[in-house]
């Protein structure tokens, strides 16, 4: 612009608009296009509003309330043997693969195609082939559904490991795809997942899922999947302080715990949510309220926050990249009916976005996404029933969390009545940006409109339908 | 702007941005702001979501999902006793409150102060004193909680009628303040919410809620409250005929029910959600899918976009107005667990929310508000549990939906274990904005700021705390 130029643009107010993306990027060559793709798996509004309610009180703000663009994302799921007919609730395997390749698929499947089983390319890959920096940063196994998406194609979720991959009981009433044996190398497949990630591209992958790492590979039985990873130019690491002691060059896989990693929050001394018990005259005795405390299996678990900070100073070496950030356990906490693991693990995430954010405004080149795969079990309810009166209570598990701010908050799970967990939902789950492009996210997005809205952004060509 | 400064701005890409709705305004003053509040009473993402996969199907889009902006509203209550202490799960009165009056107040109170019962002066109001056009339209009774918030000041929602006026008994878990005696006309109070309805400025009125504008008002056992309405005014109607025959000039109320107007639709032959039953060899016996049909009950009542589009010719002259539209309903049904009705009424929203936009399009100077006011039961879940191998179901009242696409979708009702109904639950609710001021909307808002942003497009001054 000419300094004349400048001076009009200056009177009518047009510095404060700043210059658009594109404009930007064409001034500037050195500011290369990165994306920071948050995850908070399973956390949808109840989850945030739990989180919030505790973490900052009733009127207080987290920090992912004050992205300053909002969206909603309308999930996609369809049935393996018919794919024109939809399901209503999803999976981490399929969501996550709607927003990593851009494709609607059945749940379970990992990058492939429902029904003709075909590999979608991934943004992690063809950012890594564009010789971008790419990371996968996640509080599961980062061989777990949610980073699986990004860096694998196998037909089934489960087909983690070598040893996950031999034939199983495949009558799963869950994943329509449960048979890992195409994906076998012997079967001209790719290998599980942990060996695809050994092979695979990716800069810096860190997580837990130390074990899955530790067997011996397929075909390979001298040979241990790390092995691979190492001969394939990964830095093998496990520790905080290796992590805090991370220089930059080559690839770095981070294994801090055997499979999932510890989680920061539980109830006071182990609480979680309970059946309602009823006295002998059949009156309703709720569970007792409870505060949430630091879990001690955390112990020296690296935060989420000094593995995003880690990856971040990684990447951060001029070139565009490709970062996705997942806080993996609000899902799981939620699945076990434990609120206090799922507020702590939306902590993570939060606390984890406040860095993102102080980075993204230090380079506006950058794209912050933050979503969440599918919705959950977990809702927000009145912590009596407005029909105590009558005797009425949760059916299902009930926790009563006593917030510091002096009231009790009602966390009801009632999917189903078994045991074990509870099922996902299928509500559309919140979709939050910030950054240059941000305003070019629509106010109601597909999931699978995520993985073109990171594509333009990092100026990537969108591959062909698989 | 000058002829040149415009053809420097053209040059400069800005004649797309158009003026700011402030310039708007001063170059056309003929073009008075104008604001349409669209509520859904319990209208949340799971509702939403639920909606659309019947109606549109899984990949459809709604009219809601077409709105440009998105954002999510805190809910806030407090406790009647002490009002720095929060609850965390909402009733249609103190939510409404909050939306009408800007003020943060406890459950069941309708435009007055928690513990001190100070009325609130409501949006309403305040654009009747400024001589703008004032309008309600729900499919509820008129005197319900969400319309009553925006025109009457009660202690307690159901000081509904005269009748409703006299000392029950008080002690209610739901509604913290529960006794009319303050609002009385023999004691210096307004009266009841309909006495406080016919005693109105409102320009039109229309809903449910014939028996209370039937009964004797207080203190005149002559006269009935419709009688105070044709008095101060009104012109009363209860017909579609009368409806779609309805001249521009006075104030109109409109009563088309005795109380709650009926719904458009209905499970197949009177379908609902059930409790999951058990046979002989304890396996779970899911209930059978049913689609949605015609509500015969519904009959001849006239849409929720007959009575809008109604409302918006009434209003039309040329000044501002301030119209609030509720589907009322869609909490309703989910608190009785029908699926479907709750279905057929975000369906009439959606309906009302088109014509509403069409207005809107050929009136600029218009803000369409559309928000729901507390989050409600129902969940969107997997048709049969993904544990259902381990005979697994829902703990609380379930429905399988056959949708129009030929796929079936789960709903699970399971806040409480009562055979009455469901209870609200606490989670954020969207917000969708469209029109000149909609880029003004925050990404993130409390619900007490919905009245600021309304009061300030209508140019309105704030009034003082009460």
């Amino acid at each position: 612009m000419s300094k004349a130029a400048a001076a009009v643009a200056l009177l009518l107010g047009l510095a404060a608009a700043g210059p658009s993306p594109a404009q930007q990027r064409s001034a500037t060559p050195t500011a290369a296009p990165k994306v920071i793709l948050i995850i908070g798996d399973g956390m949808d509004q109840h989850q945030i509003t739990i989180a919030r309610n505790y973490l900052a009180g009733n009127s207080g703000r987290l920090t992912l309330d004050t992205l300053p663009v909002r969206s909603s994302v309308q999930i996609q799921t369809v049935v393996e043997e018919d794919p024109r007919v939809p399901e209503y609730v999803a999976d981490s395997a399929n969501t996550a693969t709607s927003i990593a390749t851009g494709i609607v698929t059945s749940t379970g499947r990992i990058a492939t195609t429902p029904g003709t089983d075909r590999d979608a390319p991934t943004i992690m890959e063809l950012a890594a082939a564009a010789g971008f920096g790419t990371g996968i940063v996640v509080t599961s196994s980062v061989t777990d559904a949610t980073p699986a998406s990004f860096v694998a194609h196998v037909s089934y979720r489960l087909c983690e490991s070598p040893r996950t991959m031999v034939p199983t009981n495949t009558a799963n009433a869950v994943f329509a795809a449960s048979d890992c044996s195409a994906d076998l190398k012997a079967n001209g497949g790719k290998g599980s997942i942990a060996e695809q990630i050994a092979a695979s591209r990716i800069d810096i992958v860190l997580g837990g899922g130390e074990r899955n790492f530790a067997q011996p590979a397929e075909g390979e039985p001298d040979k241990t999947v790390r092995d691979l990873a190492v001969a394939n130019g990964f830095r093998v690491i496990g520790t905080a302080d290796q992590l805090a002691g991370l220089k930059r060059g080559g690839k770095v896989l981070g294994l801090f715990a055997p499979s999932t990693m510890p989680v920061q929050w539980r109830g006071a001394g182990g609480a979680q949510a309970q059946r309602v018990q009823h006295a002998d005259n059949g009156r309703v005795v709720l569970p007792e309220a409870f505060a949430c405390e630091p879990d001690p299996a955390y112990a020296a678990t690296p935060p989420l926050a000094s593995m995003a900070r880690a990856a971040l100073d990684f990447l951060d070496d001029g070139r565009s990249f490709m970062l996705m950030v997942e806080s993996s356990s609000i899902d799981k906490q939620s699945h076990a009916r434990r609120p206090c693991g799922q507020i702590g693990e939306l902590k993570q995430l939060d606390e984890t976005l406040k860095l993102v954010l102080e980075y993204a405004a230090a380079h506006p080149e950058t794209l912050v996404l933050v979503t969440a795969d599918h919705s959950q079990a977990a809702q927000l309810v009145p912590e009596t029933s407005w029909l105590a009166g009558l005797n009425a209570a949760s059916p299902g598990y009930f926790a009563r969390i006593r917030t510091p701010e002096g009231a009790v908050m009602g966390v009801n799970y009632a999917t189903n009545d078994s045991n074990l967990q509870e099922d996902h939902t299928g509500a559309d789950v919140p979709l939050f940006a910030y950054g240059a492009a941000a305003n070019e996210v629509p106010a109601a997005v597909r999931q699978s409109d995520l993985f073109g809205i990171m594509v333009r952004h990092l100026g990537l060509e969108a591959p062909p339908a698989p």
